[in-house]
């Protein structure tokens, strides 16, 4: 039976994101020289190659005696190899001397080796006769203990690619090559756009019929924790021009346009034209087979993407995992990788059944708890326009279209918010 | 054996982490009211109770009618119920019309309910005859598809808790709320003293011997990326009264106070030393039982965690993991719920043997590769002095003490970065 307003078909969610992904594999934001100190989190625009060898020295990784390996060969605890502490290292300063036969020179790990030596011993395998003299209990090998110069890199090796997210050690690993400042994408700005003739500003008195803003506020926290800048455009009534004037404006100050609330019965078909009127090609599907977030939009404007959520601050939530954050970072410039998206999860046994019938894909937010050493997800129901409920969830579950629904006591993945 | 330097028993990593934890559980940095729109993962120093009833009217939850349900028991296709479209309810309006037996008002999402009318029927649902007319097909419980007045929370009613961070739905729930400002804690001051006479800034010419600051970078960015806010005071030589002036200057200042380097063989003692003058109870353990990382130093300073890092940077990455993420969260005023500790992990399989004699807890660094459907774990060997393996990684195994090692194809746990 098809309803009274002759919807049309929707498309699976995997279908949906693909469109959009596809639509702008080749859309890349413009790029930034910036410090490394303020590089947590930004994607590389530019591959980055060693300036330098790395170590530019032989260096020792223990705390022991540089040594001519050979004269430790065959050393054991019952017969140790006898050598003389000829010098003792110091740290930061270049070793001058050369290590001669027989000799050992004391070494902080990172010291500089001298000229003639090829290992270090650690002070765990030695015992010191005196001041002058130690006993090596144990052979060391060529090579042992010790970083050659270059051995790290060498100049002109690819350090970090196009694309790569800067992670903490690679800010450390860059300090330690000597680079200061990097190219990466500038952070995608996604303009938010709030309508519904029912939703106020929060400093607004509320009368009977009204609702608060939820949405920009939870998509800019979202878009903030994704590396985007938000850019809340504020509350629109569901009016063509003044949406019309909104949109034009957004679509040339921003990389990303969201506009919520205006995609269900409605204000939906008002949303689709106008994106449609925006540019081509324009709105690429209207309706995704998920639950919560059916109504949504998917659309491409010259090469920006346009998203119309539903109202359901819920279906935010889930209408953003799901497409907002992979055109995010795509749009950010990163690696296309799937271990990249590999999402914070944990297992959990379901503390009651849930059923479901919709024929679309359904995520469930559950509440996580502890029974002695097992964690149980427990559904957070309630009607998708309760504030509190998005509170009290930790986590989803999914639900694939080929179920009719999960027992209690089934072991379930949830994603972590 | 004892070594020539004869060094002390160390602790376990779990029983020097619930030394250091124990010690901060009762101290909490001061508060402050911050606007929710700047809250995000910031921890909550008091409960928010919530302001109003909510909703503040009864509303619907879908496109539809909203009718007595009364008027729809037993209406099936075959045998319809018919009722009059008396009124279209607009949204953001207050609502002030009576619905009588007999009549239906259309109600888009989120709009409120006349008095008398009790339930909503979806579109779906219904069939118009007219402009003036609907059948209805389907019978409507009472309270069905609607959001009573006070339904989601009432007046006085807690909705979040003291030390919880703050995510980007709680911001839409506050927004719902009418909540503009909350009272969070300060985030956390670190500060970070980097020692070694070989170690120089990043803009200084290399000289043989020399290497650059890595740790203070890597350090910051992963201080960063869990919410504190890193303080670096530069790098310092071994040398008891530089050391001695930088960290009281770092202790007047900062909440967290982590020497890196200084805690290796050598300035090991100095460290330690340094501390236990800066006040009592001062270090509460030498040495960890874990591997890399063993020479770390864990104190407390008149109730003020000081940590003293080894040099290397893969050590500082573990230690990190370990000590100072834990400490950074508790003393942020973040509850104590292993669930919020939840690590992002991923099942793979090891590409190779691992062997572990070190009687000690061992954290192996691994890159993840995709084959076919299935995801591989290869350790990043090589010494640990090197800084493009810190690249490389993309999580860590643990091996943990009653093993000997771990076998090529068996399944691991990653915790990625």
């Amino acid at each position: 039976m098809k309803d009274m307003l002759g919807r049309e078909e929707v498309l699976t969610e995997k279908d949906a994101r693909e469109l959009l992904l596809k639509s702008i594999e080749s859309v890349h934001l413009k790029e930034a020289e910036i410090e490394i100190e303020n590089s947590l989190n930004r994607i590389l625009s530019r591959d980055i190659l060693s300036p330098e060898d790395l170590p530019s020295f032989t260096r020792s990784t223990v705390d022991g005696f540089a040594v001519r390996a050979e004269n430790t060969f065959g050393a054991t605890e019952a017969m140790p190899a006898y050598l003389n502490i000829s010098h003792e290292i110091l740290m930061g300063e270049e070793t001058a001397f050369e290590l001669k036969a027989g000799d050992a020179a004391k070494i902080a790990t990172g010291g500089m080796l001298p000229v003639g030596s090829d290992a270090v011993v650690m002070f765990e395998h030695c015992q010191s006769i005196d001041d002058k003299m130690i006993e090596v209990l144990k052979p060391a090998a060529p090579g042992e203990n010790v970083i050659h110069a270059g051995e790290d890199c060498k100049k002109g090796d690819t350090i970090l690619t196009k694309g790569h997210c800067i992670r903490p050690q690679d800010i450390g690993a860059l300090a330690g090559l000597g680079i200061i400042k990097i190219w990466a994408y500038e952070k995608p700005k996604v303009a938010i756009i709030s309508t519904g003739d029912e939703v106020v500003p929060l400093n607004a008195p509320l009368k009977p019929g009204q609702v608060r803003d939820i949405n920009s506020y939870n998509l800019s926290g979202l878009i903030e924790l994704q590396g985007g800048i938000p850019v809340k455009k504020g509350i629109f009534p569901d009016n063509y021009d003044v949406l019309k004037k909104v949109l034009e404006e957004s679509f040339s100050e921003a990389d990303i346009i969201i506009i919520s609330g205006g995609s269900s019965v409605g204000t939906k078909d008002l949303t689709a034209r106008l994106i449609n009127e925006l540019g081509p090609p324009g709105v690429l599907f209207h309706g995704v087979s998920i639950k919560p977030g059916k109504p949504m939009i998917g659309a491409i404007v010259e090469g920006k993407p346009v998203l119309g959520l539903p109202g359901h601050p819920a279906a935010v939530t889930v209408c953003f995992e799901l497409f907002i954050k992979p055109v995010l970072k795509i749009l950010a410039g990163q690696k296309r990788d799937s271990l990249q998206g590999l999402k914070k999860t944990v297992r959990a046994r379901l503390s009651r059944n849930i059923s479901s019938g919709s024929g679309r894909q359904e995520y469930v937010r559950v509440m996580l708890e502890e029974r002695g050493s097992e964690i149980w997800a427990a559904p957070v129901f309630g009607k998708s326009g309760l504030i509190t409920t998005l509170i009290k969830a930790q986590g989803t579950i999914v639900i694939t279209l080929n179920k009719t629904g999960l027992s209690e006591g089934e072991e379930v993945e949830v994603e972590l918010f």
